[in-house]
């Protein structure tokens, strides 16, 4: 975890004294269960939740130095809160193995990560909406292998991206639902000392499903699906980010990220503002990824399980979700206060002279009777022109100067070749399609 | 593509020939839909269809050769194909973009390796559950660490690896939904050239659904979590063939892989059966994961677009789904032939001496009025004997020949704690979550 | 294997035809070292000489056909030399196991392998360099961040692509000793059955090195950090692709990807010049990247051998050597051809209307006696007007003209901080760094 | 990084205060180069140096408040060393770029890390050979497939280990060449503003070598590099952790991790000694390796350089080095307090009855007269009853009672066949290639 890329919600979840709350709801959940079944005395699960009520701080560090000694986590942890409670939380624990606490801990904290990833990708989403309707319309160039290609608005470019994002947001629910299981069964899975109702019990309280079966640990196909799905969200990430890279170099400069007065890159130098925030999203967008492939490699436990999943679980758990959850905070923030240039869009639309309309020229004059052959040499020669003049030409003046092209086109026809309106004429289909009626 | 390593159904998807054939349907229905709304003739559509009905072969050669010279594939083949049909295939195409059909076809393509893929896991389960259930009762140690712990049946560790196969048929029927999308919206998506009603057409008749905003091209966080997707699926195979390598190494031997007799592997040393078919789907897995980052570093296009996927793409999309489809297939083999040693597991079982059911006698005898360190201290000393005898003696003998022992515990108490059936009480609980009661 | 991603002479090591002269080759020599110990007759390593000499072809498919009997496809191989050679041959492989052969080969072809793209390598650099001279003292704009930074000249970024792979080359070299090594050990390593000095002979007659301790399998550390170099020397050439890609974009076109007559994307749109190739290449660099991990999770081979890597290298061996070889050629045809715009470079230079000197006049001012503040609000008053006016003002012209700035520092010595060598008076140091004197 | 998966020197290379320290022994150097060359005075440096030697705490919250304003970090930094060393200090950084700073800084950090992870190498091989030189001779079974196959020493398993963390050794020197450079170039690289002399006395001052082309930053394939073999000296770490993980198997059990008293898993179940710490190496492996991608993907920046590789480097520069030292430092310690069982390994060698030496006597009974189809016969009768009998019956005991085989072959011949020091005879070889003579 890198301090400057974590939000505090995030990193919460991740403490150990956060950590050890969902151990302590675990366990006295399951006590309760087990008190419900006659298995226990009900003394012991009430002696438990009195306490609790007393909102008790956790003393990670005597809880620490406990594990010094007994070079276990879950018995140290046992053993402190048996000398806050009392004789009465002998009963916890019973019939359990460390994992059940362990990895439905995990699985609670993942819960919640994700619940915090889907907040973050409504807030992105929402964001993109709003820009989205602002610039429906705004007439921007579309570009295909960084080349002017046809007119688009920059309306299309964010609901492309919000649709983008809200299929990620469906794919963290699934995800999340893939996560979210609890299981207390045992050594081995067997419930051969702990009655399944007790699992049933504890899953209903910490709003997690059952898990169907489990062999000690929860089946780690669950977790390489989790953050698998986290690398998608981090690549979509990356891709937006690009697109404001591009459209904030020099050359380009339709869009920019905000910056504040005091931000100013180079005092003598005014254009020397970098969009850094973006190219650090580049960034944090390939760490998350890098997390893929041990969640993947996590999932050939031998047997009925080693260990091996705890380490990179320990990076991996805390890493992935707080990097995600600051660079989609980061990547709202940059969304929202995008400074936004129409009349450089408007600008670098125009720099071809129009040759983004040649082809529908080339068709009326088809259509208005000239062959073929002569429309495209007639178009061609002007198109050239402008070419080479690097933008200062324009294609439409130069065709209503032509009189071999206006002997076939009146100049009013020509014009009409050169709407923009022709190309957003179903903008509002799509807008439609991506954000409702 | 690795030929042994391929299946003929799913390496017939990636051909040029069928490639092709995907084209030809895709402009086909575009053009019927394109002379329903009356932009071209009815008559070109159905010149189109009448060709086909033929049932023509594909002449890749021959496409080849002209997009030799017109160095662009789509153009090769539209011309081949007016070569056959005649001048009304000039229709074919109007409006659309290259990518509309390229990409259009890569989702089909996808979308029916997913189906093969389904139906190898459908196989797969089936298999999973037969062997389960004729499995359901046959005790084995559980093993945690590489290490005994306590016992299972060898049809929960069939019933665990069936539930996460059950999940992994889940996951990949959410991402056939990822990317099987059709898109046919010209060149930078704006319909600006085709009514939007063309893509909804081609869509239904493709079995695809709309691609609701693109770009000239469909975004690649669909097939990011495609493959993603695979890699998960690669990494549950796995785990399930390390769990038969285990299982018949030479020291544990409790089930193999079906040898036929030609196959011996050594003559003279009958042992030398090697579990060379999970080794491999070990290394099949290694590289169905290799695909996942690839396909996720093809997310953040430039732009509209730029091209940077395809060439990723020529390779992930036929090695990723060929490569899963015959592990899957493969594992499905192993576990169908699945050579399971009951006698052999029952063996390994006892080499502990009955060691694993020291702790049910430690509770007995603190049930029955020994104190927890007296009865610790006549447990230990006789397990301590079992394990130093490396599985000789028998805890079980010993502590009915303990006087101090049966003391408290009358032998026939005793050997009630021995009772595998006390693992597997819940068995059958088990097997209703998995496979339904 | 992507045929069209491949190339002839590195697709040549990999055809099973290729595969099985090698293993003739080391059984020939190993007879060959055999006899000279008196273990074998010298007749028989002669007659399979004799019958080398002749130039036979190899029959795969017969060798085939035998090995789908005997299911080991050595000892198929063996057979059938046998059946070409004659009784002489029942002395080949005496002593030895099929991992003797097999690792061995694979040693050879990688290395081979290794030999091409080195060749490659050279070729690029030569390129590099002759390109890096042309164009030494052509001034462009360097870009932080995408934005206009200060003066370089492209010469200057050539050879820093010349220097980073100048590094791979040397990078290669290690990887290729790495992997060029001879295992003639038997069936785990010891020598038991062989003696090593037919290890020595063959290794000396394979230009290998001798493995010095190997347990039936070449240890894969070795061909996990050969391929791992090959993802270093992709990820170079995306780099450099990437650069290619930004030059060629519609903005900025101080570069072009050479393009045939007959290439021309669009006949009416003449802008429409896609940098393709280069786009290309970034793809091809994540496929190279992708078979990295793959290569790493090999290593971890059970106990003295498991075949879990022969799987992955049937993919990774071919596929990244083949694929890499491809990428560099590819590379170099862009770089030797590459349409440089000296012309476009300037003008892009000249954007900021002299902006990137503005540090330069400040320091200048203040010299000539202005305070700093002073200097600074005089710099900047001007330099805003030209950032406001997007590139149409020039600095030099209204410092010029601003009599505040001309009290404090002449015409002239303001000119001479507009001066271009200023920043290039190293780049002869640079280049004897890069080139040599 | 998590904290109990680091050690105190190689996380103190990556505190905050360790960074600024070398931050300003590059200023100060840069400083006296300066004044060397007459561009600053002599007293600026000569102040810098008397303040540094009064050996000054950082103090980084100070610092950290100046960024706050400033919101950069080495203006912050300069500032701050500017209040405390007084007016001279102005002249620091002159003609310096902020990443002459921070790419040097790194490159310092990175070799002193390589360092310690070159130390933490010599002392795991110091382990592996002392361990191999005192089971040189001890007699172990090698496996193949996990299956028996002839007998190896464990002495030989060792040595192959060390062999290849020698290997590991030397690309790990190869990988720190590669990234300790020195740029002091300014701000594209071109040294307008900074003398080449500079750098080469920083250079030379901070024991790295002059990078020949800098863009701004030094080129991160040199960090990819490193980064890259880091994941090759994980890849092998895996390896010999899971060697051991299979040996101390309950069924294998012929090694096993240190377990201090105090640390036995279960009291009443003294066989359970879980191999806790390779099981975590086999993890952390995971991790190491899973850094290499984002460092292979940092290299294709933007142009003369872009930002996105530094929110990269803040995770894996810390993560990879502290995470690889810990776990070089874990696995010296398990190799060096391994627990060997040689009577257990004697015992698995024999568990085959004999079998492992029926080739051998195959071969004699031939050699004394008999068809190769009777020996094969006689041989594998005998074989067959061994290998049904799992061990307890002897192929030596059943092939001297054979009277057709004593026929042939004297009893004494026969054992002969069964002597173990056959396949040891050339260990001392493989010994000397390895360790030296």
């Amino acid at each position: 975890m890198v301090p400057r890329y974590s939000r505090p919600a995030m990193t919460a979840i991740w403490t150990p004294e956060a950590r050890l709350r969902i151990w302590f709801e675990i366990e006295a959940h399951a006590t309760q269960a087990l008190a419900d079944l006659g298995v226990v005395p009900a003394s012991a699960a009430q002696a438990l939740w009195d306490w609790w009520r007393t909102e008790p701080a956790i003393d990670v560090e005597a809880i620490d130095a406990i594990e010094a000694v007994t070079k276990h986590d879950v018995i140290a942890f046992l053993t402190w809160v048996a000398e806050q409670v009392g004789d009465e939380a002998r009963f916890m624990h019973q019939g359990m193995t460390s994992s059940d606490v362990l990895d439905t801990t995990l699985a609670v904290q993942l819960a919640r990560a994700a619940d915090i990833l889907l907040a973050d990708l409504d807030a992105l989403l929402a964001v993109l909406e709003r820009r989205a309707m602002e610039h429906k319309y705004t007439p921007t160039i579309g570009r295909s292998h960084g080349i002017h290609a046809e007119p688009v608005t920059f309306g299309l470019k964010l609901a492309q991206a919000h649709a983008e994002f809200a299929r990620n947001h469906e794919r963290l629910v699934h995800a999340r639902a893939d996560i979210a299981t609890c299981a207390i069964s045992g050594a081995v899975g067997t419930f051969a000392n702990i009655d399944p109702r007790v699992e049933a019990h504890v899953a209903e309280k910490m709003e997690l499903a059952v898990e169907p079966v489990s062999t000690q640990v929860i089946p780690r196909d669950r977790h390489a699906m989790f953050f698998a799905t986290l690398g998608v969200i981090a690549s979509s990430i990356e891709r937006l980010a690009t697109e404001v890279r591009h459209l904030q170099r020099t050359e380009v400069l339709e869009a920019e990220e905000y910056f504040s007065p005091g931000q100013k890159g180079s005092s003598a130098m005014p254009h020397k503002r970098n969009p850094v925030l973006t190219e650090n999203l580049t960034g944090l967008a390939r760490m998350v990824r890098g997390y893929v492939t041990p969640a993947l490699e996590n999932v050939a436990l031998w047997h009925e399980r080693d260990i091996s999943h705890s380490s990179v679980e320990r990076y991996v758990g805390p890493d992935a979700t707080i990097t995600l959850d600051f660079a989609l905070a980061r990547l709202t923030g940059v969304m929202d206060k995008l400074v936004i240039y129409p009349e450089r869009m408007q600008k670098n639309l125009d720099r071809m002279g129009g040759l983004v309309h040649s082809q529908r020229v080339l068709l009326a004059l088809t259509q208005a009777g000239v062959s073929r052959e002569d429309a495209y040499r007639l178009v061609q020669r002007n198109a050239m022109k402008v070419w080479e003049s690097d933008g200062r030409l324009s294609l439409l003046d130069l065709l209503k100067a032509d009189p071999d092209v206006t002997a076939a086109l009146p100049p009013a026809e020509i014009e009409a070749r050169f709407d923009l309106g022709y190309h957003f004429k179903h903008v509002d289909t799509i807008f439609a399609r991506v954000f409702g009626s």
